[in-house]
């Protein structure tokens, strides 16, 4: 049974689907020129034309080209954006995307419309299999990774330049008032965290979040909302990057090796941040962010708190609806509860505004099974020496994230909208 | 009350066993000239005297240094064998260790017996309060582990040297069989993990063991015996470093970039290796060591399993006796199994012979607590990017392991005497 | 006496060179989109962009900006566009050059036309004072070298594209026949070299090329033609990168690990090269080029032979005409000897088609002064670790180098469209 | 003919001067325990042990080794201590030079006695042809020059220590004064530059002093003693680290990226300096010395002054006994000028004390052809990217250097004893 475009119903959403988040991309690259579009200002980061043509690949790579008689738009660029698959054949040095002048940001778009227009011709006439349509729903999700990439890559890439320009002057702003910092305690309980496997089961998942399985979460207290840049500054003016108790050894390293003050983007006044809307005042309500998860741990361990596990923040978070601040809501930058009636029983933010780095390494669940075929390759090779993160950020497309939903990162890595939430053992 | 020497019967205990794990210290640097004692391999090693020196160092600071009118032995070296304390001070560059050609040997020797003369006369005029007595039990066993380490750091060394000689020719030496490899299955079930926090609890332990939590073991399968050598050997000859799918890909990138192809001390015909004892056949039934993690991990996926984590290695140990090959045994190398009538349902080599990667990331047990004042940065700052060991190995001294010790190396490092037990989930 | 636009006459041929030099840079840059016009492949080279931009900087910072009331054009381009002048203030670092998307191709073209309004402006009414008009010159010659380094340095990024697309498709091909390689004598004497300082003397010259200074040039004989492609080969098929005798020591180190086979852009068949026409099959009777200066020097050892010195070089040129194959040609490749009735007395390709790497350590003649003021930096702080290379190349404009002129570069430098000619004592 | 050898009274005389420079090896080792004999403090630098041992291997692969049948005291060896010699075979690498624990010092030393019984051996009987007995002059040279970095190493290594102890508490110390810095003249001049080959020609010199070859000297003036220590201490107060205008491009790089603020054994109250005698107050009219030639070319540029070239250095010293402060004296330090009557028209300690950079980079004379077999790689293969010095030092054998002799560095480099005198050009 094809659960994912099984009737004509089925596949006209599916394909409604795929262009909304086709076009997204698009919109969210409409902003740069060509010129911005090639630009990689860390071997971490990726230009905003590779994220395009990447995208695409993996529809032309993973969909079209199974098709019967498919041939490659362009056979040379397999290698050019095939970023990790290395079942599938060798790829393009990952530090040298930002060389790649040619093809140029027309031809990419060009690419996309190709790609786009024969994907929607195999779904208009049902010639998608299951796998097909499984790969395809896959690489909507993965897109939707990219997106939220293409943001925090071009504001590091905006950032680099000494002139420091805006990605976009017309962003929504908005202020309100972050809530008193409260606990909210957790008994101990076994709790079924993750998701079960997709495809066998229809509810997308990434294969990281499977299968699900049972975990003892001890007592605990959770913070009711994410640390404020208020409360992150006071952390700073308490001297808290000059004094190694509070880190990590390998965060004290970094500390001092890269001259670590204060958050990425901050200036030395610690009133200023450069936004995707350029240079900004800081809102001492709003969730701090673009923090690395050492900076996260040493203020968790100076307010005398930890960072809680990811199954403490999934347990939490089941119940919850996935609402927030997400990219959809054209802010693009974290900000201060504006709500008016908060339930004081249930924690704030959990979706959206800033990821939260939890205590937990990335690993396997028990049992974990990684995608079949090339696509294993996904996720599970790099369970090793990542960090989990939870619950989307600012621009993260809505509808991306979930509960069971598993992000990760290296711990020193500061360019993502990366924040913290506290949490307390309670023995 | 002080849990350590609170009688003169327990005074005269905690001398006799301080005076035989100093003894034992220089026993083993004995075979070492002062040119050898001074090697530093790499980075991640220190010199022979280093350890002699740091470990009565620590004596020194924490211990004869806390009573009234004690004047440092010498203050510039508290600069030149501090490790890594920064609470207490600036300490000499790691990589440079290699450079002290002074203090000579003797001069350390001298000052091991100076601080040795003091501490027992310390303890047998009872001047020691109940802190210092803990202390000194801790620097017992931190001296422990730098026995473990003097061992596999002067492997390194002497394999480093064109010249390739043994540590010692003496060494004990025996032949077995490796059992039948079987599964062992265990249910799901809730597992009290940890020992209770030392000093308040009598028994000791680190720090990084406590607190005894419950955890949520899901049922599985464990192996009864360490990977073989003729089994990794098997894994090397299928191709085992040359295919990226086994591999995690951080891991993958080193096989690479470091040229690996077989474990470290292994020659590139897999029938010999290097041993403290010099060049040797490889014995196919003993159990392969010298693996980074990366290598356990990769040789699990292809076998079809995958390590256990280390709480269900703990739950296993728990109900066995810590009997194994240590170092007391004088073998100094791993070795297969020798015994007569192994209870089939019990796992073998759990303690002994090689340290055992888990699938466990090094981190914090919920409520953990460092050890109080400057001892905090014994093990705490280093839980980030770790991958946690078990069960000790034929260098760990006989005594110094238990079924909650947690040791943990970076999953590059290969110098040590690890290697691996397979596990499966029972989903 | 203004030695430079003293009459109405020389103002208008001074503003008629301007407009020459200034639109050939728009010219060579025209094949270029903006984004090709961006990529930085390596730290030695610089965008076609940054070219085009900091020439137009030279010539506000030094000829415009010295006007009274001339308000910058935009601030904070004289960080990004200055290269190297510490005295005039501190600089964008070189390897990121690349990064800058912002100011676009477009703002660089119209900061060009700009700057180039007023440079004509201040010409036409007679507003330069001497020293102006001198720095206005000094900026052409200025300008002239970043063209040559625009052409080689975007062969270089379009060569590091794996699509490795051809900067132009329609550049002048021709075909000829190396001479047979004959020496020709020189006998000692003392020579006259250098070129008398400019400005003082009306003839333009670099600094580094003054002052005129007597050198004793021994009894020695140098080749008619510089090295051909089928001579280099039979030096590469006899084994010449794997000879560690042939080599500098430094040179050798660099064979092996940056693996070295043979010049940067031949392929491994010894057939094919990449020109900025694209992928070609190699002329062998045209000069061998993009060697490294220990490729050169190992090629004359091979040969029997050795590099010429500077003056040895400066000695036979200083008689001949500058004529050869530069770039105003359309070539923008070495080609073979097409003249028909060669005087067999003198050396052939002396100017153009590659500069020749001589044994010369680039260092200061005797009496040796650098530009007055800021300009100082020009030339005199690199007379250290820098090689002397003569004669232009086929990217070298027409009319820039003459016999006394200087260029440098690092001895490992491969880059550059550089070979060799062959010498040898006479004793 | 033997020059060499060619009568017993020669013979006897060889004998005599080999046992002499071998046993002054010894002595300079005699203050060293084994553990300080192993120190490599950095890749430049070599153990002491390994010098002892390198240039006995030197005798026995060029001398004893090629004997009939000789068998190696030890095969493996050559391997250990081959320095750079790559048409003989693989050479341990020398970065780890310092892992050496085994062989022994003592080992070290039984092999050197065995390599001089052989010698000696050979010698009585008349056993060495002319090219052994030549082999043999060039390895006592060779040990000379080892013997001095033995010296230069050893200092390095001692200041590594934190404990920065003294080479020799005994060493023989004095006082002058500087004499009044005045201006030598010289008229342009043809000057016969370099010695004569050997062994072609009896006196000793190495090949690249060869050939004697003609070079027109400019007219110029140079100063009659080096820098002193107050003089480079003005240069220093004056802010000549803080003002990139003194510096060559890549020198100040250094100084930023390095921190260098005075010269390389100072202290940062300029006022003590480390030498082989330990800490010691700064003598101002002593000759500053332990400068990189950045440091030397930056002062001279600060002082009005350029350095001379070799040829200038050369002219004026061939007329002068090689006579001064050298490592026989037992300062082993540079001391201000003590004679009661200089000839004020001679200059003053170009012999001893320090090696005076020169301007001149390290290159191959007109017609130089290195010695013949595997010791053309003695000298040859290093003539790019070094900077030639002249005269000799404190640390310098007596008897070892001459008009002709050129040592050369790399332009960085700072932990020999060297220093500078300045010159000017006369236009």
């Amino acid at each position: 049974m094809n659960t994912v475009a099984a009737t004509p119903q089925a596949a006209r959403a599916l394909a409604e689907h795929f262009r909304a988040v086709r076009a997204r991309s698009l919109a969210l690259a409409a902003p740069l020129s060509a010129e911005d579009a090639m630009v990689q200002s860390m071997p971490d980061a990726s230009p905003t034309k590779w994220h395009l043509a990447h995208t695409s690949w993996f529809f032309e790579r993973f969909v079209v080209g199974s098709q019967p008689g498919h041939a490659p738009f362009n056979a040379d660029w397999h290698y050019l954006f095939n970023s990790y698959y290395q079942s599938i054949g060798p790829a393009h040095a990952r530090p040298q995307r930002g060389l790649l002048s040619r093809p140029s940001l027309e031809e990419v778009r060009d690419y996309r419309q190709r790609v786009d227009d024969q994907v929607i011709e195999l779904l208009q006439r049902d010639a998608l299999d299951s796998q097909a349509c499984h790969q395809l729903l896959l690489g909507l999700h993965h897109e939707q990774q990219h997106q939220e990439l293409l943001l925090t890559d071009i504001k590091h890439a905006l950032w680099c330049n000494p002139l420091q320009p805006a990605y976009r002057d017309d962003l929504k702003r908005s202020t309100g008032a972050a809530l008193p910092m409260r606990w909210l305690p957790a008994e101990e309980c076994i709790v079924e965290i993750g998701a079960p496997a997709w495809p066998a089961h229809p509810a997308f998942a990434y294969d990281n979040e499977s299968p699900v399985h049972r975990v003892l979460v001890p007592a605990h207290v959770v913070a009711n909302r994410p640390v404020s840049n208020a409360e992150y500054r006071a952390f700073i003016l308490d001297g808290g990057y000059r004094q190694a108790a509070h880190w990590m050894s390998e965060g004290w390293t970094l500390v001092q090796n890269e001259g670590w003050q204060h958050p990425l983007y901050w200036d030395d006044s610690l009133e200023r941040e450069f936004t995707l809307g350029g240079w900004r005042a800081i809102d001492p309500d709003a969730p701090v962010c673009h923090l690395s998860y050492f900076e996260a741990d040493a203020y968790a361990r100076w307010a005398g708190a930890r960072l809680p596990t990811e199954f403490e923040w999934e347990a939490v978070a089941q119940s919850l609806p996935v609402q927030g601040n997400f990219a959809d809501d054209d802010h693009l930058h974290p900000r201060a509860f504006t709500g008016e009636s908060a339930n004081p029983a249930q924690p704030l933010q959990l979706f959206g505004d800033v990821w939260e780095w939890t205590s937990s390494a990335y690993g396997a669940y028990p049992g974990f099974q990684p995608f079949a075929g090339n696509l294993g390759e996904y996720n599970g090779k790099f369970m090793c020496g990542q960090w989990i993160l939870r619950g989307g950020s600012c621009a993260t497309p809505a509808g991306h994230v979930r509960a069971s939903y598993r992000n990760f990162f290296a711990p020193s890595a500061r360019w993502q909208f990366a924040g913290l939430r506290l949490a307390r053992g309670l023995a």
